[in-house]
C-alpha cells in the first residue's frame, strides 16, 4: 500500500469530472436517480467537477448535453459511473479503457452474486489491463457530502398511499464515521438510521462483489482521510485475510475499526452463501483476525452504531473499571451487570474513595441515604449539583477508567441542566464518559441529545451505556498493547479543539 | 391464593374512596402531585370515588375539604395513600386500622431499604393485627388508566431552562402490558419509554420493599385481571421461590409473564445488595425458577420491551423452525444468525417449497434472482406484490413455524402498502409474525407503526425482530409442555377479535 494507492482511491470521492453511463431521463430508472443527484449538487455547487450523461438515445437530460458514449466527451473523465444491464458493461469498460478513465463504479448488478463469474471476470481483467480501479459491480457506490458525491438511486422521498411525501434514504449531516459496507441494502438503513439519531457520515462506501477494491484498500484511504474519525465495517466475508489484517493493524493504531460480520452462525454462513456466493469461514476465525487488527467486532446493529459513536466522542479508557453513577437503583444494577458480563469490572471503590463520598453526606452535598460503594447511587432526591460533584470525585479517582452517568430525569428534583453541569466537569478530563436516560418522549429525547451536544454519548438503555463503554476499553487496551495510547488520546484532544 | 386475595388486590385499582395522607398545598411536594392526580382525574369523571385529602395543617386543598386524620373522615375509606416521614408511618397506620382502611399503600422511603428494619416489621404488623394488605414502604404505588388511580409523584411535565415545558413521565395509554416493578425508578422509566413507542398499559405497580403484598398475589391478581394480556415483570430479587413458582405457573398458562431480573452478575447482585437490602441469590436458580414456572427471562431492558410486545400482539409458535423474508440480504443475514444463537433454527427449505418459489420465479412473480433456501431474497427489485405472495407461501408451509418479515423500505420499487398487503395475508393465519425495518426518520417510522397498527410487531433491527420471535416460540413450548397451547390460542383469537 502506497501514497498511489492514496491517490487511485481519492478519486472516487473527489473526481474533476464524472460520466454517468446509463443516465436517464425516465424518472423510475437508477440512471436518472443517479444523474439528478449529481445535477443537484452541481447547482448547489457542492459537485464542483465536470458532469456527463452518457447516453446513445438521448440529446439532453436535465439540461445536460448528453454523450452517446466515453469515448466522445470532450474533455476527460476521471470518474465512470455505470448503470446499465450487465451483459453491455464489458464493452462501456473498454471504451472507458480507451478515454484512459482512472476509476468505475460498477452500480449493475447481475455478475457474480448470481452465479456469473466469467462475466464479473471480464471487466476485472479489461480494469486490471487498463489500469483502471473499479468499485463494485453490485454496489451503493460512493456518498461524500463534502465533495457532493452521491450515487445513490435510492430515492431520498418516497409518496405514501395518503399523497404524503416522506423522507426515505436520507443523505446524513458531515460527521466523523466513515460508512464500509458489503451490503448496500445495509448501508442505505445505515444512512438512515444515522441521520435519525443526528449522527454525522464523513463517507460511504458500498463495495459490493468487490472485483476489484476490496475493503482493505478502502480501510488503508480512510486511514489518510482527515474527515474520517471512526471507520464502521460491515462485512459478509474477507477475500484477502492476511491483507486485511496487515493493513487493519496498520489503521487502528490510529483510528478506531467496528467491525459487523455477519454469517456467524452456520445458517447465518449459508445465508450469506447465497447472497453474495462467498464463503464466510469459521467465525472464530474471524474473532481472531479482528482480535489480531485491534477491530472492535459488535455483536449486532445497534451496537455496532452505539460503538461507534462512543468512539468518536470519547477518548478510549485507560483500564477496565468503571464506576456507575446513578439515581436509580434498578438500572444501576443493570448497568454493572451488562459492565461485568462483557468483561469489564465495577468493583467496590477503596476505602479513600468511599471516604470521599461519605464526607460529602456529612457536609449535606448528597443524600445520607445514597449508596457509594459502586455503583454511587444518589436516590430519587437527586439533584443536578450532586451529580456534578460525584462525577467529579470519580474523574479524580485513579482506581476509575471510565464513568457510566445514568441520570433518570424522571425524579422531581433533577432538573436538565444536570447535563450542562455533568458536561462541564468532563470537559477537563480524558477519561471516558458515557450517559444514559431511559425514554422515549420529550424529556429523555432532550436528556440525551444534550448530552451528545457537549460530545458526551448518551443510550436509551443501561446495557446499551455499558455496551459502549466496553468499546472504548477495548480500544485503549489494543492501543496500550501496541503503545500507542498516549499518541492516540493525544490527536483525539487536539482534533476536538 | 383465592378470590379473597382477587378482591383485596382489586381495592387498589377500584377504591370506592381513598384518602391521601400527606396531601399538600405544597407544588413541591410528593403529597401535592399525588393528590392534584386524583383531583383531575376525579373532575374529568375518570376517578369515580370519593376522595379525602388529610393533613392536620390545611382546612382545604384544591378546593377539597382537608382532614386532621384518617378517624376523622365521615365515609368509610377503602384505600390510604400514605405520603408522609416514616416516622410518623405507624401512627397512621394505627388510625387507618382503627377507621377499618382495607388496603393501604406508603409511598414513603426510609424503611429496611435504608437499614430501618424494625420500623418496617413493625408497619407489617400493625396492618397484618388489622387485616389491611400494603403495598410498599418506597414504592410508586399504582397507576391505572381505567380507573383513574395515579399515584405516581412523579411530574408528568418539566420547565427547562429554556422555559419550555416538556413531557418528563408521561402516563400511557390504556393497553395490554401489565407493569410490576420493584424498582420505582425502571418502573418511570417503562413509562416513558412504552408512552414514547406507543405500547399501552392496562395497570402499573410498583411494589418497593414489599412488607406485605409481594409480586406472587400481584401476579395472581393480574391473572384475573380481564385487561392484562402480558405481564412486565421487573425484580431485583424474590423472596417466597416457592411461591412465587406455583402462582406464576398457574399465570403463565393463561398469560406470558417476562421477566427482567436484575443482579445477574457477582457485582451486579452486591449493587442490588446494596439498593433494596435484599440477597439477590445465584442467577442460575433465578434461571432454574422462571424456566420451571414458563416465565420468559429477558437478558436486558431492550428484550424485556420488545418480548412483551411481540406476546401482546402475536399468537406463540407450535415449533422453533423460523422462515425469515426479506428485500435486503445482510439484514437477512443478521436475523439469521440472532435465531439461531437464541436456539431457533432457520432450516433450509424443504424441496417441495423450493419448488413452490421456483414456479413463481418462473411465473415472472418473484425475481429470477431471488434466493429461496431460507431467507427468501425477493432482492432489491421487491415489490409489495412479492412480498405479499411470499408471506403467503411460508404461512401455508407446514415446516415454518413463525416469520421474520424483514421489508427494508430503502429499495426504489416497494411501495408503502406492501404493509397492508402482508398484514392482510397475516390476518388469515395463527402462526406468529413479526417485522423489522431499520432506519430512524419518516418512512421507516412509518412502516414499523402501520404494521403494529395490523398487530404485526415492528422493530428496529433484525436481531431485535429475531429476540422477539424467540419469545413466541419459548412460550410455545411451554403452552405445548403443559399441554394448553390450544387453548391459550383459543382465548387469544377471541380477543383479538
Amino acid at each position: 500500500m502506497s501514497e498511489k494507492l492514496v491517490k487511485q482511491m481519492d478519486v472516487f470521492f473527489n473526481p474533476r469530472s464524472i460520466a454517468i453511463v446509463g443516465a436517464s431521463r425516465k424518472v423510475n430508472k437508477a440512471g436518472h436517480v443517479i444523474f439528478k443527484n449529481f445535477v443537484i449538487n452541481k447547482q448547489r455547487n457542492v459537485f464542483k467537477g465536470e458532469l456527463y450523461p452518457v447516453n446513445p438515445h438521448e440529446e439532453q437530460i436535465l439540461g445536460f448535453k448528453c454523450y452517446p458514449s466515453i469515448n466522445k466527451i470532450p474533455g476527460e473523465v476521471d470518474l465512470a459511473v455505470i448503470v446499465i444491464p450487465a451483459r453491455h458493461v464489458p464493452e462501456v469498460m473498454r471504451e472507458a479503457a480507451e478515454k484512459h478513465v482512472k476509476v468505475i463504479v460498477i452500480i449493475t448488478a447481475g455478475f457474480g452474486e448470481i452465479g456469473n463469474h466469467a462475466l464479473e471476470k471480464e471487466i476485472a481483467q479489461i480494469a486490471k489491463k487498463a489500469g483502471m480501479r473499479v468499485l463494485g459491480p453490485n454496489c451503493l457506490g460512493v456518498y461524500d457530502s463534502g465533495t457532493g458525491i452521491d450515487m445513490l438511486f435510492l430515492p431520498e422521498t418516497k409518496i405514501l398511499a395518503t399523497g404524503e411525501e416522506v423522507v426515505a434514504t436520507p443523505r446524513p449531516l458531515p460527521g466523523k464515521l466513515a460508512i464500509v459496507t458489503q451490503s448496500g441494502a445495509f448501508g442505505a438503513s445505515a444512512l438512515d438510521y444515522l441521520t435519525g439519531r443526528q449522527m454525522g457520515v464523513s463517507k460511504f462506501v458500498s463495495f459490493g462483489n468487490k472485483c476489484d477494491v476490496n475493503e482493505a484498500e478502502m480501510l488503508y484511504y480512510l486511514l489518510h482521510d482527515k474527515k474520517t474519525k471512526v471507520i464502521l465495517l460491515y462485512v459478509e466475508e474477507i477475500s484477502n485475510g492476511r491483507e486485511f489484517i496487515r493493513i487493519a493493524k496498520e489503521v487502528t493504531k490510529v483510528k478506531p475499526i467496528v467491525a459487523l460480520k455477519s454469517g456467524r452462525t452456520e445458517a447465518g454462513a449459508r445465508a450469506a452463501a447465497s447472497h453474495t456466493g462467498a464463503i464466510a469461514g469459521s467465525d472464530q476465525i474471524y474473532n481472531a483476525a479482528f482480535a489480531r487488527a485491534g477491530v472492535i467486532r459488535a455483536k449486532n446493529m445497534e451496537e455496532f452504531f452505539d460503538q461507534g459513536k462512543a468512539l468518536a466522542m470519547q477518548p478510549p479508557a485507560e483500564g477496565k473499571n468503571i464506576a456507575v453513577v446513578t439515581d436509580a437503583g434498578g438500572p444501576g444494577i443493570m448497568a454493572v451487570d451488562e459492565c461485568e458480563i462483557n468483561g469489564l469490572t465495577v468493583k467496590k471503590f477503596s476505602d479513600e474513595l468511599v471516604g470521599k463520598f461519605e464526607q460529602l453526606k456529612k457536609d449535606g452535598k448528597i443524600p445520607k441515604f445514597a449508596t457509594n460503594l459502586n455503583p454511587v447511587d444518589l436516590t430519587g432526591s437527586a439533584r443536578s449539583e450532586m451529580f456534578e460533584i460525584a462525577v467529579k470525585i470519580l474523574f479524580e479517582a485513579p482506581e476509575v477508567n471510565g464513568i457510566i452517568v445514568l441520570g433518570l430525569h424522571h425524579t422531581p428534583e433533577l432538573q436538565g441542566d444536570f447535563v450542562d453541569k455533568v458536561a462541564s466537569v468532563a470537559h477537563s478530563y480524558t477519561k471516558p464518559i458515557v450517559a444514559c436516560d431511559i425514554g422515549e418522549t420529550e424529556m429523555a429525547l432532550y436528556v440525551r441529545s444534550r448530552f451528545e451536544k457537549f460530545g458526551i454519548p448518551a443510550y436509551g438503555s443501561p446495557e446499551d451505556a455499558a455496551k459502549a463503554m466496553y468499546a472504548l476499553v477495548e480500544y485503549g487496551d489494543y492501543l496500550k498493547k501496541n503503545s500507542c495510547f498516549e499518541q492516540y488520546v493525544e490527536m483525539f484532544l487536539k482534533e476536538k479543539e
